[in-house]
This record gives structure tokens, sequence and C-alpha cells, in this order.
């Protein structure tokens, strides 16, 4: 399993929840394909956890057996080059950064309240010691924000985020509007779907969107006012009535998360709030849905570029740990530059499976719709909806056909037979769909 | 203006177009800026242009200083430190990039016809010389589908990115549903707009999507089929009935560019494809409006991620061209791995101006509605619309305002004089809009 020519980079585990859980799986299973991918191998040689018996039962039996006393231990073991912070909270997690941080260790970490609310100290330490902390994970889970906005927008002036970031408010407010239902109510089927946690206060009392404001206001103009100081309001005891005028005046309420620089007069301050709001239905950021985050940045020259994806989760957040690592390995210099190329063999288009529109000019008599139906079908194809304008006999008239999903070359093959028929008096249009059939 | 504390770091640029012109602009007019943000200055050291008795004209002076004689004269430069490659198309520009990697010259290209027909040679070369070649402009203008694709999930397997990636495309397609107008005059329209070159046959014949998701699905796996294998069909002659047609059926047309891992059992193939297609108007791709780009990626751990932005334009793909310029510098070595640490002042959330939703609940009789209105316009606000459920009198009924841009300071003391009028029975609730006024 192990490849001696690639580098090997030991990681150091602290905390193997769901989180952690989801990062050894992903290193378990798809160890050669990250190494393909990276250039170096990633091999957890310690874990951390509060209850090693518990972990014993719980975690995969390669796994299981990296389990060592506590966290001093995990920091200590001679291979570990990379520290992963996965506690959470201040406590031990600070304490175990800072201790990475002392050893010259790179830290990965997913602890956006840790961050938010003492990054400076966590950040200077780091700085002292010359070493990255990288914490993707912590921001939006796998939507890049540090990525975006310390990256790909070096070379611009970043005006503003704002931001649908809390993926337990966002269900809680879209159900209430969807299914005309109280806060409460709301709440109860948020936590039976695994989206709110047993006390929900740090998310519907916008404490999760204030965190992940802080740290892309940091990101975003290099400097954040500190945490306490930021005006925050969740969700909490949203009105079904206001959500209802606000659909009246062609809006909906969403936890919103704002970061602006203020007007330059102002002296470079800058504005940050999280609480809901209103926002037109048109706009991007009312069309975010259920659990998902979706962040707007603005900026001089590039203008609005806007990211959504999970913002939480134990999958999502694990491979943003991961890329964390392999990012902490590329800026340690263990990767080539330059990636292998290599030739891809290409699936023929008529191979591709999607829904097909159809649309038939035909003279209008009888039988005509249904030997369109029986060619298709003769060919496999089913047919999900049929229309056919109101017209004069004798008359030229579209008929449409959305057909299920279907391989494109049958459906070229269909069209070619139906171009035969007398009554067809103009070449079959035939367009693929996207986005109906999940992914078909 | 040169900080003799920081690296320098020399850029030969080979074309000064609209774009070349936009690099030299942000270089010129944001060098602290970035210097600051990247810990490198980002000086021009030489520019060669087709033809420099214009350029002398059309550049800064200070740019237009820099003019050289040709390719191989800026390339020469013996301050040049990376290679920026705006010439375009094949020739001239192959032969820059080329002579640079011979020279172990570090490469930013927004080429995305030379990298999707010709990326084999150009990226072997890369290979060989051990220098990055970065090319996030050639992508999707600003949005960072080398930074998410290969970076932000390096830690996941990416099974498909569906994009709606020609703005040009777009626009049309945009316009001939919005106005209910055929193709040629939709194409008229973006040519008078700006969106369409003198010759729109790389855009609306889909050449433009295609080089984009040839780039995309290298990136994706690690491998692309032959350029020229590519299915490629564009919008031309799109047929406004079926546009219509596509509505009825709820959805919407769109040039889609698809690139996927085909089944397992197809032996790791891939499939691509660029044409128009419906996409239900429900869906992320279909909101996709006007001159906009976006990218929906879907990968095994992570689910969709979707990300949007201006994918064209003189401005957004300089940006992108001066990111990869730090992001090279950054590689280098150039850059430290954490930026200094500062504190922002807090701009107090009074002063955050916004437009404003109030309501109250008032016992609905004659003079109620003028009050609250005089109110607000004592403080300053004026009122954009104003509905009051219809009710009999002396009920209670919510009264609903939304007001124009505001000081929110000024609404909470507006809300806290309504609540004391005699006619107003609950506390009144008021909330922030965002997105309808632009950036107000």
């Amino acid at each position: 399993m192990t490849k001696s020519n690639i580098p090997q980079v030991g990681i150091a585990l602290a905390g193997a929840g769901v989180v952690g859980g989801g990062v050894l799986k992903i290193l378990r299973e798809r160890q050669a394909d990250i190494a393909a991918r990276i250039g170096a191998v990633l091999r957890p040689v310690a874990v951390a956890v509060r209850d090693p018996a518990a972990a014993q039962k719980r975690l995969h039996p390669k796994d299981a057996k990296l389990i060592v006393a506590d966290w001093q231990a995990a920091l200590a073991h001679p291979k570990a080059d990379i520290a992963v912070e996965l506690i959470g909270g201040g406590g031990a997690a600070r304490e175990f950064i800072l201790a990475a941080l002392a050893r010259k260790k790179p830290v990965v970490t997913a602890n956006k309240s840790l961050l938010a609310e003492s990054g400076a100290e966590i950040f200077s330490a780091a700085q002292r010691a010359g070493v990255p902390v990288a914490y993707e994970s912590a921001v939006v889970g796998c939507v890049p924000m540090v990525k975006v906005l310390r990256e790909s927008l070096a070379g611009d002036k970043i005006l503003e985020a704002r931001g649908v970031i809390n993926g337990t408010c966002n269900h809680i407010l879209t159900k209430m509007e969807a299914d005309n239902i109280g806060f409460a109510e709301a709440l109860a089927d948020a936590g039976k779907r695994g989206y709110a946690e047993a006390d929900p206060a740090l998310d519907i009392d916008g404490w999760d969107a204030a965190h992940k404001i802080a740290l892309i206001a940091r990101l975003a103009f290099g400097a954040a006012p500190p945490f306490s100081q930021i005006p925050v309001s969740g969700a909490r005891g949203m009105d079904l009535r206001d959500i209802k005028h606000a659909r009246d005046l062609g809006c909906r309420v969403k936890l919103l998360a704002v970061a602006k620089r203020a007007d330059d007069s102002n002296g470079g301050a800058i504005e940050m709030r999280v609480h809901p709001g209103l926002v037109p239905r048109e706009h991007l950021l009312a069309r975010v849905e259920g659990a998902m985050n979706a962040v707007v940045i603005r900026a001089l020259h590039s203008g609005e570029t806007m990211h959504s994806g999970a913002g939480a989760g134990a999958e999502p957040t694990a491979v943003a740990v991961v890329s964390d690592l392999a990012d902490v390995v590329r800026q340690n210099g263990a990767l080539s530059a330059v990636a292998p190329e290599s030739e891809a063999v290409l699936t023929p288009l008529s191979e591709a499976r999607a829904p097909h529109y159809m649309r038939m000019r035909v003279i209008d008599r009888p039988g005509v719709l249904a030997d369109c139906a029986r060619i298709l079908a003769d060919r496999g194809i089913s047919i999900e909806a049929i229309r056919q304008d109101e017209s004069a006999p004798q008359q030229r008239v579209d008929v449409v056909m959305l057909t299920h999903s279907a391989r494109h070359g049958a459906a070229l093959e269909g069209a070619a037979a139906i171009e035969k028929l007398e009554a067809v008096v103009h070449p079959v249009v035939v367009m693929m769909m996207e986005g109906r059939d999940g992914h078909s």
C-alpha cells in the first residue's frame, strides 16, 4: 500500500468524532488517489481521542491501532509532520494548536469558534513559528473561501462579502415558507433531519454565522474587528407572518452575514452584521435552498462572484481538511509544480444519457402523434410529456416531446425516423436536458 | 515607490491589448496594496506589442517606457523573472511560452485556445523545465476553477463539471427569451453591448465554451481527450420557438458544457459535450443571467458546489492574471505562509445603510398609516411601498412598510416612535434588506 518513491507525510490527529472519522476514512480509502494527485502520501500516525475505549470500537481497525493516550502523545509521535485539530471549542484545542506551533509543526484545523474568537493569538503564534495554520474547513465547509479571498482575488480589492452561511437557519426559514409552519415546528424538523444540534443555540442565535463572517472579513480585508463587537441576531423566534409579508414584497427572509468596507470617509472601518433580512427573490442569495451555504463577494475589478456548496456536514468538512493537508504539503515544497500529463478516452456522444427535448413541425392530422410516440417506444425511449399547440386540422403545428433519460444515439435515431414521416415538414429539433434527473 | 525591503519580481509581458493593458493598470495603481497582500512587489520590466507606435500612444507613459522591440527582447530582459503571455492564439504566443519555459521562467497565460488545443506540449515542457504554467485567467475568467479543482477539492474525487460558460451565448439566449426576439436580433444586441466580437464565431459556435470545458476536464480528471474529438455545437441559429416551448416545460435553454466520468464499466472514459440544452428553471444553472458564467462541480464527498462570476472581460481577466502572478511568487517561496495580523475598527450597526422592512400591528383606524409615514419622514426616511391587509375598522391588522435605503439607527428610532402610537399594539418588527439597491 505504501509507495516508497514518493514522500510520506505523517499526520497527528487530535479528535476523531464525525469529522475526524471522515478524515481518517478518506485518507484510508483514497490514499493512492490522493497520492497520485498531490505527489505525497498523507499517512495518519497518531490519533488522540477523549474516550479511547469508545473510539477503539467506533473506528476502523487500522485507524484504531493509531490511538494514543492523549494529544501530547500524538504531537510527540516521531513521524508526526502535520497536526490536525478536530477537537473543537477552546481549552484542549487551543493548547494542542499552540503546542504544535511551538514545535514548528504546520496545523490544520476546522475550529471556527476558536479562530474567530481567538484568531489573533493563534495566527501570531503561527507567524512567529513560520509555519502555516490552514483552516479552509473552518470557514464555510467545502466552499473555498480561504482560497478565493486570499489567492484568487489576490490581485483585486475586495469590497464586500455577503453570505447565507448557516445551514440550520436556512433550512428552518426555507421550511417555514414552503410548508407554512411556525419557527418551533420548523426547528423540530431540522432536528429530525440532523440539520440542528441537540443544543441549537450556536446556529439559531447566529453565532455560527458570526464565526464564519469574522473569518471571511479577516481574509477579505486583512483585518477584523474584535469578535465580541459584531452585532449578531439569529433566526430564533422568526414570525411566519413576516416571511409571508416578505413574499408579498417579492422577497425572501434569509439569515444574512455581511462584512463590507465602510465609506472611505469612515477611515477604513468595517461594517459587519449577522441578522435575518430580506433579499429580493431574483437575487442569488435568495435562491440558496435548505442546508446550502453561499457567499457573494464583490471586488473592485472582478465584480461579483458567488460560491456555494455544503457549508457543514462530516464529509464536506473532512474533504476540506484533507485538501488543507494537501495545501500544507504543497507549501512545504514537497509537490511538483506541475502535474504529469495524460490523455483520456472520450465517450462517444451517442452514449451520453439525458432526458431529451424533441420538437417536430407536423401537419395536424389524426395519428401523427401516435406515430411519433411509437417510433420512440420502439427505440426504448419513454416519454415524460407531450405538448401540442391547438390548431385547425391539416394546419402546421409544433409537437413537443420530453423524454425520460435516454441514450443520445437512440434519440437521434428516433428523430431521423420521425423526420421520414410524411406529416413531418421540418427537421426535428433535439436537445438534451441537464439537471432534472439528479445526476443522469 | 519601490520598497527595498521586500522582494521585487520582474514581469516580462507579451501582448498589451485590453487584458494586457488591464494588467499593467492594476500593477501600476495597486502595487503597494498587492505588495502588502502578497509580500512581494510585482514590477513590469518589459512589454512586447505587435504595433509599438500605436501602443506608445495608447499605454500609460510609465508603461509605454517599457516597450521593447519584440517578445524575444522582453524575455531576454535581465530582470524578467516571470513571463506573461497575453498575445492569444497559436503562433507567437506558443513560441513565447516555450521559449520562456526553455529559460526556466514561470509562465502566466490567459490563452485558452492554445492550452485547450495544444496543452500537452506546453504542460510537458513546463514539467521538463520544473516551472509552473499558471492559467486561471484562461479557464473561466475570475471564477477560480484551477484553485477549486486542483486545490480545494484535492481530497475529493470529482465526478462531474457542468457549466454555463460562454457569456455571449448566454446573453443572446437570455435576451431572446426576455424580449421575445430572434437569434439574429439578439446577436446584434450582444454586439452593441460589447458582449460579442466582430467575428462572433468562436463564441456562438461553441468553441470558447469547448476550450473552457477541456481545461476544466483536465483539472478535474487529470486527463482530457484530444480537443478535436469533443462534440461541440453552439447557440447559432437557435429558434425562438424552442425557447418558448422550453419555458412551457418549466425549463430554460442554456449553452451547456459538460464533462463527467463515464460509468466505471466504461473503463474510466470521460463524457464531454458542448450544446444548447434545457435546464429546469429551478436549477442553479438556469439562473445564470446575461453575460455571467457558472460551473457546478459534483464530487464524491463534498456533493455539489457552484462557482459563478464574470467569465470574460478585460478587468476580471486581468485580475486573474495578477492573482496567478501572486500564486507563482508564492510557489517560489518568496511569500510568508502567514499574513501579519491586524485589528480593524467596526462601524456601529446604527450607521449601516439599507432598505428597511417594518411591520407594525395596528388597530385599523383612519390616520394610523399617515402617522407612521410622518414619523419616518421626520427622520429622513423615504418609503418605497406600504401594504395594509384589508380589515374591518377597529380590527387589528398588519401594516408593512418598505423604505428606501436608510440608516439603521434612524430606522430603529422611527420604529421606537411608532411603537408609542396608541393604535400600535405590538413591538415593530424591523429587518434590513440586502441586494435590492445595488451595493447600498
